[in-house]
């Protein structure tokens, strides 16, 4: 009975968009998870794991037999499989690729080959390449031979005797155009493509600016070698939304898998943690110079936190604007001198009303002139500080080809805490004593 | 001289994309991007005008003369006049569609009338239905009788007599298939689709997940009303990522003008450097309560900001692996509990062994043991505070109907700050005095 019911779920499971099974997977317990892996029919395992995440494509991957793998990656794409194994540690890897047949392994060999982040690590290499000379009779007889055109086809990628990317043919062209006219006639010409090694992010930007669907990737001898199709882009463009709104609080996918040993995932936030607590501790210390200053007016203490949590907020504003532009290419010297000198001009004009208000609130409460001037100088000051730092913290970091979205944040707070407290700490020990 | 130089300069722009004229028009001040805009052909502003930004599209269209607005808007789809007046002030919106003919009136007011986020807001009213009795070669000769196919029509779609859907046609069935089969026998009877007033977001993710290129979007009657286009969605993911990085901060894309005048600018960012403050103001209440705890010992104002500053960055992290979950969708009552579950068990295991790593550097600092036991203890409780703060806040925010990606980060640095001096401050003064 038990083994019935089993067929009648794995029979409802395989009516399942492969996307669907892999969400429910990803949100099982690995136990239950393996339960229902092993209720998937293993046609239909290649794609379910293409569309699982890192974490848990590799913990199915891993619990399966080797020539289970094999037979799963045998109903997959080449193309496919270099993206399934890129993601299995070293030695799995190596195992899969050896069982493949010769074609599928120089294929995947080839893909693997290309760094991560580049336009032929994430390419289709399946397409219908046509000659210029043929009639479009003639390319409507090839393709009925077909039983079905690989996915995302709406071009035929038009090349020349040695495979030279010559244009890209419309299929609506084979639907409205007269059947004797030749390719060269109706195809576009000076289609959109990409070199092997041109970044994703350029690509991306492409597919965004162009609305593009699917284009011819090239080697470097301009010969077509596959295609990028826009699910890829799409799946790329959400991936990185995501990678970097984690990494800006120094996480990585691999922190969202809810079912990792606990401790292994504490230690994987160690680093992050021990950056933010040195930063810490030397705005501590900075404080920590001012102590005498602090013992004689202790209100001080009470004050110092608002100066440097609104520099904070307010660098913050800079780094995003920042950040954004970077990412669009939009930054060029002009845009961000423009983009400082508006920044500054806004805070500075802004500490100026706030600080007054907060300078006010201060006499107020503490009955003192001189107290309320220091914190309105000392908000003032900061803010801009904080400005400055936000607007050119993210393009240092990633001249120095560092991560922008991750280090920006860390450096920032660093100079708004010890600097806030700096600042309003060091004006008071002019002023008040 | 200077009208034969301007009218060649007007050529080459016209070889542009529109996509890339917008680019540059968005990157000059006012002055010469008004110039640029009278040299762009104006069979090309409307395309222009489409791909630029809220800002600046609104910007060129304020300069333009109502009889030119008409021009430039009766070259285009009345969907895309629609997205275009949707950016325009009431007055100007109402002017515009006044003078279109009346079918382009009635399609424009429709698409208007639905709300922003919903489908039917953005959906393409052009799209090619056929009957599903038909052959494929009568199919074949009514496109012929076309000139072009509405963009990315990669399926038609087939409708009852009532226009009810049936199903969608692939395109590449009338290359591959017999022409003297019917409709119905090739078509997929069970394509992905929308109602008009299905969420943007939802739709969103069916395109990611399901990897379509355009869907038939339906009214309540299940009507064909129009179609949904992944071109379309790619620019939703854009600008929704790009909102939310601006929203986490209190910024919006109006803050993305370099040209806004910067008064007005400044003024934009009150009510969140006013929220900022007061939280600020706060948390410096409850030190201001401890103010006597400190003269005794000036040590606790220099340490106090580092269990405020480590527990905010922790709540962060909380937050965004909730906001991330929440947008999959992928975050039910079970992985809430588990989240939450996790999340504290983390930050107790961390504040546990950073705490005594602070506890031990504060020892050999100021010689004191409870200071450093204090310090530890102060540590660790923020941390696992900020933890359940981080991951309840936006859950809570969003079932309030507010934006957890705005709210959240002011929620959290409230309450990891002044918690976090509270509990510092209050183990001192139960333990030190």
């Amino acid at each position: 009975v038990e083994r019935q019911h089993q067929a009648a779920l794995s029979q409802r499971l395989a009516q399942f968009h492969p996307a669907d099974i892999a969400f429910v997977l990803e949100s099982l317990a690995p136990e239950p998870r393996a339960a229902a892996w092993a209720l998937v029919r293993s046609d239909q395992r290649g794609a379910v794991l293409l569309e699982a995440s890192d974490t848990v494509r590799r913990a199915l991957v891993l619990g399966m037999a080797p020539e289970d793998i094999s037979a799963v990656v045998h109903t997959l794409d080449s193309d496919d499989i270099a993206d399934l194994v890129s993601s299995l540690p070293e030695e799995l890897r190596h195992a899969v690729v050896e069982r493949l047949d010769r074609t599928d392994q120089a294929e995947v060999r080839s893909v693997l080959s290309f760094p991560d982040g580049s336009v032929g690590a994430i390419m289709d290499l399946d397409f219908i390449a046509v000659r210029e000379d043929t009639t479009l009779e003639a390319v409507q007889r090839l393709l009925r031979r077909k039983t079905a055109l690989p996915v995302h086809t709406n071009e035929l990628i038009v090349v020349d005797r040695s495979n030279g990317l010559r244009g890209v043919l419309d299929l609506q062209r084979l639907l409205l155009d007269e059947p004797d006219r030749r390719v060269a006639e109706v195809m576009n010409p000076q289609p959109t493509y990409f070199y092997t090694d041109d970044g994703v992010r350029d690509a991306i930007t492409a597919f965004e600016k162009y609305d593009l669907i699917s284009c011819p990737v090239v080697n470097l001898h301009r010969q077509v070698v596959g295609r990028l199709t826009v699910d890829v882009v799409v799946d790329e463009i959400k991936e990185r939304a995501q990678a970097e709104s984690l990494r800006q609080v120094g996480l990585s996918e691999a922190d969202e898998d809810l079912f990792a040993p606990l401790a292994a995932s504490a230690r994987r936030r160690w680093p992050w943690l021990v950056l933010n607590l040195v930063t810490a501790f030397i705005a501590s210390r900075v404080i920590g110079a001012f102590e005498e200053v602090i013992a004689a007016l202790v209100a001080l203490a009470a004050l110092m936190p608002i100066v440097a949590s609104i520099g904070g907020n307010t660098g913050n504003q800079a780094v995003a604007l920042v950040i954004r532009g970077l990412a669009l290419g939009q930054l060029g010297p002009l845009q961000l001198r423009k983009i400082l000198q508006r920044e500054i001009g806004i805070n500075l004009l802004n500490g100026v009303v706030w600080g007054l208000v907060l300078g006010v609130v201060t006499w107020l409460l503490y009955d003192s002139v001189t107290l309320a001037a220091v914190i309105a100088a000392a908000l003032t000051l900061n803010m801009v500080l904080a400005a400055t730092v936000g607007v050119l913290a993210p393009v240092l970091l990633q001249r120095l080809g560092r991560d922008p979205a991750m280090g920006s944040s860390i450096v920032l707070t660093a100079t708004t805490d010890s600097m806030g407290f700096l600042i309003f700490l060091g004006l008071a020990a002019a002023f008040l004593s």
